[in-house]
Order: structure tokens, then C-alpha cells, then sequence
């Protein structure tokens, strides 16, 4: 490995010499002196070049910079390198897309995205990723701790489980087969095996609309247990691993969230929750506009709510519960009480749904049943059913998607910002 | 939540009454008494039943029963569940595929293999995937220790990378499309945006043949890092991950390989490694056969190598370095001593190969070289090349098939035993 410091352990030096690495950030040529920045994965470091050394390499090239560590009021942590000697790792770079340098994005969106090879080094792009990975190691650190396992289930089926449209059609050794909008039939199978499970991988969506919160292709967080109640059990072990989330964003990337300029949200012992019903006649009655007969929840409706739960509640997030039965895929439990209500429900956070979820039917006749009442033959679910034939537990599960939180958590405004190489109806590379 | 004591904490509650809840694994009429055991997610309980109870319900039935915990010699832990009171939480189950309380698999693959969603409850088979996740948990804690940040690659590419063949063909929008046969261009770019970054995520091949080794879907566990010297700053990362991944089984699955009669293996503080042309010498030498021409390892060689690192070095792993250039893939680091050579290696572990890597190229002129010397087109990797115009560190990575792993670890004859649902050749469901 090359030895070297890295630029946020360079205070640590102060009086020796040592050798730190990575891309040039900065050249910056004042009257007398010439300031480097070098950019490495812990941060950057300034060089300072004695008055008229020659230095003509461009931004992006790769150094590697040996020198003196010598205590400065104006570099960053207290420290800068002087008296160096400088080795180029790379060719002179060529310049990236736009000036990574700059504090400010001063970039379009679709020049981000064209360039994002390179362009994700700036630090504001880089961060969101840094925040996001911390989520999902603390999702995963809250379902572990709960007694959850990880699988890996196929993301090439035979036939799509959610619903026929939005699908994406491949050619499987000259057969049809699809891609997996949801690992939702492995997930429920799978707590026949170990109760409670959680996978964190890709699901696809032909989604023919191109809005700032979808994606073709996203990371989705999934899990599913077993042995519940009814669907306030999978609320509670959703809050846990939101809140897992959270607290591990403030102890893994909290200096990225400030140089965001974003604020970490508190997640409730118990995140206030509203029924769907009551969410409609809310908004009917604030806005004169009368919602009581919609079947879902339109983007103006989690806006509101949002605003009203941080409001009456303040809280960031808001479950609704008890959407209407048929507005929830045909695996979803009817609310006991009122039967054309569903034990599904929603998380909202700042603005957006980010997780949906609920209990699921177990009963193999409930599901005979659920299919009859929507008129879809069960022949088309045959390897989906099979399962409840052989002795299923009440279960539940939710799925959250990553890059849409962590969208709303950094405050970017599309999701493609969350999304290293985002796939949509127009976009298939980078 | 249903309220429940787990099997495995039984044994705690002597001369209270509790509630157990799981699946009926056994039923077992004696001449006066019945025993059933039931099988949750922490092993098993047993129950037994006053003379002359009757009970019909089938195994996999799920059941809750609550009752009185008794100490016994006989049953499992010490303590069994007497005085029962029992619910039925699902219909009483159809017969599984297989008996599955049966201690060993009294099935084949195939039948295995058609009937997941109900057979992998058998311990034996459940077991080698909490090995696997187990393993996986080691992988990126090893990682998250030296700094690696975790990346989410697009499985949908617009061209293929690796290879032109065995790759599958979608339609992308009405556009042609394939999917990822591996990570390799994003992970090398986001070393240039995080230096170190790993993937645990879904890899597509579409293998024409069907060998016990090969999936046409497979669980990658991919890493990629900078400011290396050679491939062998590569190897010792790699050799910390495989070490994490044995650690983790160790302390989350200790139990799962007593059960599964498999051994741990221990890894050396250095994996011993041999050069390939040494390697074939070797093998020429002993078998008799001259494999000294020979481009690359062929299973046998695999196999024989195993043999004779375990008998010369006491170590189940086996680096292999040096492979011909021309049998690696373009973006391979040439031996700057040698440069018909590699600064590719593999990973052999117990008769296979589980982890191949190497260092790659990071200057725009030589990745042209390299192409032009195979006779290929700059163009069609227009996309993948262009970053290494933006100042990219020297660096290298390596890929681990998390099925061949677990199954080599376990002891699997084929690998199609450590994925939950398989994808071939000749299967694509359930």
C-alpha cells in the first residue's frame, strides 16, 4: 500500500514529514506563493509550494505529496504540508465536467448525471452517497439486533407478482422471463424459514413517467417477520430500524449531513400515526377540496400531512394506516373491523411516502378469496401460493426505498441525486 | 407481537407457564403419550401431551402452545413443555415436499430445489444460508474496519463490460439492454469517489452450461480499492475479508456448522500464494501430464492444488498469482517484470476457485494499448474509459461468488444448495 497520511490525520504530524495522497481539489496561484488542495477520502490538506516553484498540473490529477507538516492558522484542521516534493500517480487530468472545486454545485442536474464517474467526487455529491451507505449499515444493525436474517433472493422470476405493468422483459436462455419489482413472494416464503428476514438489493420498475421520485431501478430495503399480532407489530420493528437509520447517520456521516446543510430528524418512541380516513377528511376540511372518496393518497396529500404532523405532532414523520382495501395489492390483510380497510399502511417523511407496508394475508384460502373478489385466477400465482398450503404464521413486512430517504434526509429535490447511476425512461448510462 | 418464549430460552423459565409459538416439526405417538416438538427460529421445544389427548394436526402446521415448563432429561435443553394448551395459527399444512424433520435430507436437489419456499425450513438446509449470512457480516464489517464505503451499481447496463457473450439481453424501454455481469466499471469509478468501496449485490451470467459450480445469477461480494502499490496490497485486503467472513461465522453460526458437520478453516496472518507457471510445473511434475502450455487453471488443477497447499502448508486457501495476461480480462495490470504475466491473481479454496482479482490498469493510454493489442474497439467502452482521463490512483479489487463460498464451506456438493432459488440453464422458478 502507498504509506501515507491521510489529510485528516495531518494534525496529528505537526513537526515530522510524512506523505499524503489523492486528487489535486485545488491550485490556487497568489502573487507570491502557489496553494495546493488535495482531496482524499478523510478530507483535505493544503501544500504550500515555495514562492516561484513551477506547478502547472490541473485539477483532478492524482499526487502524491511528500513535505513537512507544519501548523498554519488558515489550513484547514490547523495544518498544512510545506517544503514538499511532488509525484504525479496519473497523467495531467483532463478537466471533469465542471469545477469540482467550487463549494456550490454549478451544475445541471443531466451534467451531473452524464459525468457521474466523475462528477460524484464533489463532496456535496459524494456526502448524500456517504449518508445513505450509513443508513443501511444501521438498518441493518437494527433488524440483526432483532433477530433478523439476511437472504439474497432472484431478481430474474418467472412471471411478475406485483402486477403485470411496469415490468421490465428479458430473454432467459430463449424463454420469457422479468425482472423483480419486489422481492415480495421470497420474502413472505422465507419467514416460513427464519421468522424474520430483511434483504437490501435492487428492484425494477418500468415506470413510464418520468417524476423527480422515481427510478427504474432502486435500492430497496425490505423486510418481513413473523409471529405478529397484526400490522402496528410491523410499524414498531419499522420504527426501530428507521431510527437505527437515523442514529446511525449521526454517528457514521454527521459531518457530512452539516456540510449539507441538513438536519437530522428525531424519530419518535412511537411515530404519531393517522387513519386514512381521518388524513382525508382533514385535508377536506383544510383545503374545501372534498378527498373522503379518493383511493390513495396523491403527492399534494403527503405534502399536507407532512406539514400538519410536524405541526400537531412534531414529528418528520407520519404513518397513515388503514388505506382503502382496494387501493393495496391483493396480499394485504382487511382491517378485521371495517373489511374494506386493509391493515396496510404508509411511512410519510418530510413531504413523501418513503416506506410502504403491512400485514399480508397467511391463510391459502384468504388468498383464494382476495383473488376471486379482483377477478384474477389463481393458476397465475400457483408457485406465490403454494407456500400457504404448508402452514404460514400472521406476517407482515415493509419495504423502504433508499435513494427516495435519503433524498428527503440531505434535502436534494430528485431522487437521481441519490442515485449514483440513475436508470429512468430516458437515462441507461452512465 | 404474539407473546412467546423462544425454544432456545426454555430451559430459563422452568416451573412457569408459558407461550411457545412455531412450526409442528414432529409428531411422535408413543403407546400412552404424545410428544410433539415444535420449531421455531432459535431451534426447537419440545411438548408432550396428558394420555389419551387427541390430536390430528399435520406437521409444518403452525401452532401456539402455551403451557407449563418442566425440567426434563429427555428433552432438548432440559426443559419440555407440559399441561398444554395448544392453537392452531394456520390451517392444518399439506405434507411437504419431503419429511422434514427427518435429521438427514432424504431428498434430491431437484426436489429440493422445485419445493424452496417450504423445504429450506429443514434445518440442514437452513443452515448453510445462516452460514452464508453470517458470512456476509464478516465481509463488510472486515470492510467498514479499513474504511471501505459501501456503493449500489446499476444491474441494468447499456452495454456489456466484461464480455460480449453470456450475457442477458432486455428490453429497456423499448431499447436494447443487458444486465450487469459484474460491478467492474463502477466500482473502479467510485474509487476515484470514495477510494475504497465494496458491493454485496446480484451478478448475472448466462452460463450455457450447467455445472455444479455456476449460477446464472449469483450473490457478488465486490471490492475495490486505491493508492495501492500491486496486486498484492489487493491480496492482503482480501485475505482480511475472507478472514472477517470466517470470524463471523465462528461467532454468529458456530452452531450451524456443528450441525452441518462442516469445519472451520483457519487463515494464515499470510495466505500462502504460488505463481501460476509454478504452479503448473508442479502439477506437470506430479502428474505426469505436461500442463505448462496451459492458459489458464482448469478445475483439476484447481483441485490438485488444494490438495497439495493443505499437505505443504497446512492452509485450505491458496493464492494463485501471475496468470498469463492474455487470460485476463483487458483492464488486467500486466507484471511490469514480466509482461506476458498478470498482476491478476485468484483465490482457491478447498479444491476451488472462490475470489478472483487483480490490479487494474489506471491510465487512459494503457487501457488504449491494452485494447488495441486484443483487437477491440476503443469506442465501445467509450463510457467505461473516460474516467481514466480524470486522474484515477493506481488500484485493484477482487469478487467473491457467495455460493461457491458457503457451499465450499459447508461442504455442499453444488453450489445450487447455498442459493435459496436457484437460476440456470434448465430453471428459472420457483
Amino acid at each position: 500500500m502507498i504509506s501515507r497520511t491521510l489529510a485528516a490525520d495531518l494534525p496529528e504530524r505537526i513537526g515530522e514529514r510524512t506523505t499524503i495522497a489523492g486528487w489535486l481539489h485545488r491550485r490556487r496561484q497568489l502573487k507570491s506563493l502557489t496553494f495546493l488542495v488535495i482531496r482524499d477520502r478523510s478530507g483535505t490538506a493544503q501544500v504550500v509550494l515555495p514562492p516561484g516553484t513551477p506547478f502547472d498540473l490541473p485539477e483532478e490529477t492524482v499526487l502524491e505529496v511528500e513535505g513537512l507538516v507544519t501548523a498554519s492558522d488558515q489550513a484547514p484542521g490547523g495544518a498544512e504540508l510545506t517544503a514538499p516534493v511532488i509525484t504525479a500517480l496519473s497523467a495531467p487530468a483532463a478537466p471533469p465536467p465542471f469545477d469540482l472545486y467550487r463549494p456550490t454545485l454549478a451544475a445541471s442536474l443531466p451534467t451531473i448525471l452524464d459525468g457521474a464517474p466523475t462528477t460524484l467526487r464533489h463532496p456535496l455529491l459524494r456526502a448524500g452517497f456517504e449518508v445513505a451507505a450509513a443508513g443501511v449499515r444501521g438498518f441493518r444493525e437494527a433488524l440483526d439486533g432483532l433477530g433478523f436474517t439476511e437472504i439474497f433472493t432472484p431478481k430474474i422470476v418467472e412471471s411478475a407478482t406485483e402486477s403485470g405493468a411496469n415490468v421490465f422483459a428479458l430473454d432467459y436462455f430463449g424463454r420469457p422471463a422479468y425482472l423483480a419489482q419486489s422481492p415480495q413472494f421470497y420474502k413472505q416464503a422465507m419467514v416460513g424459514v427464519f421468522e424474520r428476514v430483511y434483504e437490501v438489493g435492487p428492484v425494477f420498475r418500468a415506470e413510464p413517467s418520468d417524476t423527480a421520485r422515481h427510478l427504474a431501478e432502486y435500492t430497496s430495503l425490505d423486510a418481513e417477520l413473523g409471529f405478529i399480532t397484526d400490522h402496528r407489530d410491523v410499524m414498531s420493528v419499522c420504527r426501530d430500524a428507521v431510527a437505527g437509520m437515523i442514529d446511525s447517520v449521526r454517528e457514521r456521516a454527521d459531518a457530512q449531513m452539516r456540510l449539507l446543510g441538513a438536519e437530522l430528524p428525531s424519530v419518535a418512541s412511537e411515530i404519531p400515526a393517522i387513519h386514512f380516513s381521518e388524513a382525508m377528511a382533514l385535508i377536506t376540511q383544510a383545503t374545501g377540496e372534498d378527498v373522503t372518496g379518493e383511493p390513495d393518497l396523491a403527492p399534494a396529500h403527503e405534502r399536507w400531512l407532512c406539514e400538519w404532523s410536524a405541526r400537531e405532532h412534531g414529528s418528520d414523520f407520519l404513518f397513515v394506516t388503514g388505506f382503502p382495501l382496494a387501493s393495496k395489492p391483493f396480499y394485504t390483510y382487511p382491517d378485521p373491523a371495517e373489511p374494506r380497510s386493509s391493515n396496510g399502511f404508509d411511512l410519510l417523511f418530510r413531504g413523501m411516502e418513503i416506506v410502504t407496508g403491512g400485514q399480508r394475508l397467511h391463510r391459502h384460502e384468504d388468498y383464494l378469496a382476495a383473488l376471486a373478489a379482483r377477478g384474477e385466477r389463481p393458476e397465475a400465482y400457483a408457485g406465490y401460493l403454494q407456500v400457504f398450503e404448508h402452514g404460514m404464521p400472521p406476517h407482515g413486512g415493509f419495504a423502504l426505498g433508499l435513494e427516495r430517504w435519503a433524498a428527503r434526509l440531505t434535502g436534494a429535490a430528485n431522487v437521481r441525486q441519490l442515485s449514483m447511476f440513475p436508470r429512468d425512461l430516458h437515462r441507461l448510462s452512465p
